[in-house]
């Protein structure tokens, strides 16, 4: 099913050409950013590019390589690249990422071909058959697909915040425009549905699972994603101003921040230009609004008159209608109002890796779908990705919801 | 049902004796307290116990009798009093709450006792009989009998900074204790389950409606809640120092706040003293533990091998076996793993009242029950309360849950 | 001589009479306040009326009753009251000093009398004329008058806070009007002079002492304070928005806290409104403006073309000329350039009573003079006031200085 | 003299050799960096070296050639590289200068180049001899001197951060040690002196001038500075829990930051080791005490029954004695608890220039002398730094005072 794209088939890929083609990726991405551009840090909660290139390679080597004898290549790295695994000992204070010149751009690129050569190796062997291997190496490379696209946000929020607008590439892709005005609704009836990913041969994570029932009210889905258009007209109407409209602590958030507009957005009247990897542009009325908020989105949800989806509707009507919807997984993150929990039956893994989900699974709201930063094969209708209510700095966006009644 | 207390039964009330019955229980809980006493304001999250009697006394006056002409008492205290309804104007900033000498103690019992003759007055006419009338009338007590709780446990966190230890009444009553070890289990098979209050001739809060179905898994939930001693021996364990325990941003808060035990709690070894109303005695080991946040509610359930229930779990289970199950409402609340949302189909009110509950609704944990600090009767299985992760200053507990696999 | 008021003659006071005056001016100032009103606490820097009329009993009692064997009057209120003694052990956190509701305001008025009739006991006798006892009398009366200043400014602080915009008296005084257009400068030649109080029989801080020499460069000093009419002016003319009559720190401040006005001044146009114990007033054109900060202070002065004067210039000016200058003592604290730093040869007295001046010697400015808020013949030509340049809450206002060129 | 480098003599150097012997310093400081390490900002208050190399070159462009006709080398990168020139226009904000990976470190070697090539092109013509090109050109070189020593103490802060103890040079120098046991004393018998740089033809920066009398007490001045195993015993003999060695905000400061060494310093027992632009080295005991902050300095002055001296008091006595002193301009910056104030006649220069020093005259502390990261030449006897009290990423260190009695 196409609206199911991680999920589904074609003859199965290979793990050394898997591994190939996703490292490769991560390579291809950094190409164009120098040394200094992939030191930069824009945030305590935005990580340097060198570092994602580091980190993902420090996942090889700690899970992988150690465990079988491979010798880890600087053992002295350990502490600067371990993201927040508690089990594996002290970390470089995460703030301060952007603080490491050393090691340098060009160490961690001879890191990544030293582990790239140990992992090839240890596929070609027999072992690269053993079931947890192959485990491993599948949550390796989402996991590195993961850090693909924070590579391009975290990027950006750096990139931002320099007043020369850099460019990463003049030809990256804008999100593709789609406008259904009045809205065009996908009902479901509801009942009894099925959420979760089946336990089976295709990766998923942790918190996917189990796949277990749930009962749903009918409810309506968006066709498409809410527009620029949509977006400015309630900026026009007075919607930063109208407290009614927000949670209690969307509008505090608004007031403190002085928020007028989604990150990296900039509105004259109806007139609206947006800043991205390819520069400052005119935004096309029809293109999905980005950058906003679990407070905007919701706020301006209400404004229509409508509501977030729950993440179970998400991800029942995309199951069932997938195929007669637009924008979902090529444009924007679209924040549900599910707050991040475990699935009945969840658990967690035993070790190191077991910290990779469950414990983050607090004040946080699931965002479905995909966006434009996210790695083409990586989405899926039951992923769930997942952040604290004022994050901005990722592609999130707002596909509306209603009840029927 | 006993376990449903404030649903049932007995001779209906009339309005006016629910009126009084409730304002005066407020008064009798402020007697014992100065005009010093009644002023203090521990932190912003906090209020002084004068102002939940001025506060309470406004939204009577405000909803109840200036819409139906009587003269406003002091048109200049709106602006005090008004806690956080946007739609009614400019408020006075909450942390300096505690800030306000004038009006004096004493005038805001002269304003209770001309509010409290204008609504009697009200409720003797054939007006006390119209519908909306006695909808308000139902609110407003609902909502003073919040400000009763708060109004203890708001004072309680004040008095805490005074190295005196100030004591409130000698006589104020613990929690009851209640030991089963090994924890007895309650099981419920799940299905579709109904959740939430039905519309009915009870008063509910919108946050409670419209009531639905669920799906559950199967799942078990403990008869009584955790102890102080299960509690000390998680902490003499090194509960507080193990991160695997821990939700991240758990860990984070115990770092950052150097948490070694709940709230108004003092542990030497396996001894405990806790702080409370009545002054600083020794714990019974059999009492619950009071005052956890929603993180050390989750590491110690963790570290006993449980979870916190969801809320849907708790309502069916009480329902269901309330009268088998112990500590329900008058010992903690009771943390749930359930982030405070919207009920499918749920409608705000038009107007100010409408910012009663859902404005709320994000990054809040619910809590079912009630606790020694609630009114008796204002407690019932479909009751909402809900608080942020990190709060401790409620009577907050811990009832485990688990899966049935 | 008027200018030196504190340091001159008429008849020696006797130390009872003149604790008594002392102790019952305290009470007076107090007696129009509430017990809620004496609770208040606006900020950590400023303390409850309640707090300074039982900590400068505190003083006494722990000062000079203690080491004579009279018994603590309650030995639990020691860490409440302790100021900033770190010789005397552990302190109530100093922002939390509002948060005390007992001991209640009766206590501490029960406690007053108490020490009183102590103190005056110990006078009666013999003892009364020892040296060290005559001292500490001095020194603890000094303190109590400092206090009695404190009393009001930040009783101030705190009505401000309320919107009911409190009054203490109606007939509170104003600061006397004094225009002097274009400015009457006061010339003094320079050259070596005396600055300090010399030792003797008159009571004086050790920070007043060592006299001793200083260079002066020949200058000009203001006859009168610089008037609410030029202020508006400044403001007027866009002094708050233009950054190169501001020292770097000061138009930060003014940024970070979008500062347009001192404190509880309001201006529309040239028509200036002030709030003060006595309430909300138009301001009389010709009156001094208070509550500058010291980047206030500076901004305005510069925009004059004039400049602060060092300590050094006021005190040997007003020595020298005093009885031609207006508004010395009695409507605003001065600002100089001067920080506050100890004078050549300055030692701290041993133990506990050492701890009064000089460690407080780094980030502050010296201001001199006295105002509405000091007690009568609590003010002298060598008096050092000190506070730091953000602080607004004194009535602190300008002097304009120049060089003679 | 030899105690008065800057200001001494020899034949006079060329404007153009004097501009090419600092500006090939700076390049030649910057070589062992690479554009990752160049990138590096620790904190708000300190810069990368790619910005400082950029900055000072702006400063040239700016004031020297842009008034003179020559086109800017690229106009939009003004804002970025403007430090606190209120009067030039907006300025990136400096907290994050760090984000700045573009222009790249291999344009603003560009830019110097083309910078320097005008300059000299314009020094060339008769131009270069006209009055304000080369007094600009004098300041432009003292500026980059101060960024020179900048550019290390700020690439020093922020290696500290890396946990690898990156090394700069395994050759960088240590300061000199020298103890002397007991204190040797200078002593002088004080008057009326002359303080600050007279005009003249050698440059001095605006803050040293005019020069003017003061009047100084008798004094003495210790010969060497405070070493390190003097520190220590300070700190063995639990000097940073002694409240009464403290100024009241020095307390706060070490408690709030949990203090227990000078920045870079670890001790254990009497055993320190540094960590420096070298690498992580044991200390030897006779050398000097570095990054002090002013309140350890202060402390550690109480401690050994000393005190601070003043600047007028360094300066007289250099000017004096400096033969027979050590450690003046080649260890640490000296802390004086003189705080940085105009002298009397004190005048700013017209225009952006005079944003120079006179804006930061308020909550700073003047040092004197110079430190091992000082250019040579660049320190003379009337120079005056300044740094807030709780500096200490500067070499700041202490050379003892006393009163003579």
């Amino acid at each position: 099913m196409a609206a199911d794209r991680g999920a589904d088939g074609g003859p199965k890929e290979e793990p050394a050409v898997a591994f190939r083609r996703v490292r490769v990726r991560t390579e291809r991405l950094a190409a164009p950013l120098s040394a200094e551009d992939q030191q930069l840090q824009a945030m305590p909660e935005a990580s340097p590019v060198k570092w994602h290139r580091a980190h993902t390679t420090w996942f090889f080597e700690t899970f992988l390589l150690a465990p079988r004898g491979v010798p880890i290549f600087n053992p002295s790295w350990g502490v600067l690249f371990n993201s927040y695994y508690e089990a594996l000992g002290p970390r470089h204070a995460r703030p301060q990422r952007g603080l490491l010149s050393r090691p340098s751009m060009d160490e961690i690129t001879a890191w990544r071909q030293h582990v790239d050569r140990h992992v090839i190796d240890l596929l070609r062997t027999d072992t690269g058959r053993v079931p947890d291997v192959v485990a491993l190496l599948a949550l390796g490379l989402a996991h590195e697909e993961q850090h693909q696209e924070l590579m391009l946000t975290d990027l950006l929020a750096a990139f931002a915040r320099n007043p020369l607008a850099p460019i990463y590439s003049a030809s990256f892709k804008s999100p593709p425009p789609c406008s259904d005005e009045p809205v065009q609704w996908q009902h479901h009836e509801g009942g009894v549905m099925h959420l979760g990913a089946a336990e089976g041969s295709t990766f998923t994570f942790d918190n996917e699972r189990p796949q277990h029932r749930v009962f749903l009210q009918p409810f309506m889905l968006a066709r498409s994603l809410v527009t620029v258009r949509t977006w400015a007209s309630f900026a026009v109407d007075g919607g930063y101003h109208t407290p009614s409209l927000w949670l209690a602590e969307g509008i505090d958030w608004v007031r403190a921040n002085n928020i007028q507009a989604p990150a990296y957005t900039h509105r004259e009247g109806l007139a609206v230009t947006v800043y991205g990897l390819a520069g400052t542009r005119e935004a096309d009325p029809d293109e999905p609004i980005l950058h906003l908020s679990y407070y905007e989105a919701d706020a301006l949800a209400t404004w229509l008159g409508a509501r977030l989806p729950t993440e179970a509707e998400w991800e029942v009507c995309v199951r069932a209608q997938g195929n007669d919807m637009q924008q979902l997984y090529d444009s924007a993150w679209q924040w549900t109002r599910s707050s991040y929990a475990p699935y009945p039956g969840f658990r967690s893994a035993a070790g190191a890796i077991g910290e990779y989900n469950g414990k983050f699974m607090v004040n946080q709201q699931v965002l479905r779908g995909g966006s434009l930063y996210t790695p083409v094969g990586h989405s899926r209708a039951s992923y769930r990705n997942f952040w604290p209510a004022a994050t901005r700095f990722q592609a999130s966006g707002l596909r509306l919801a209603r009840d029927v009644v």
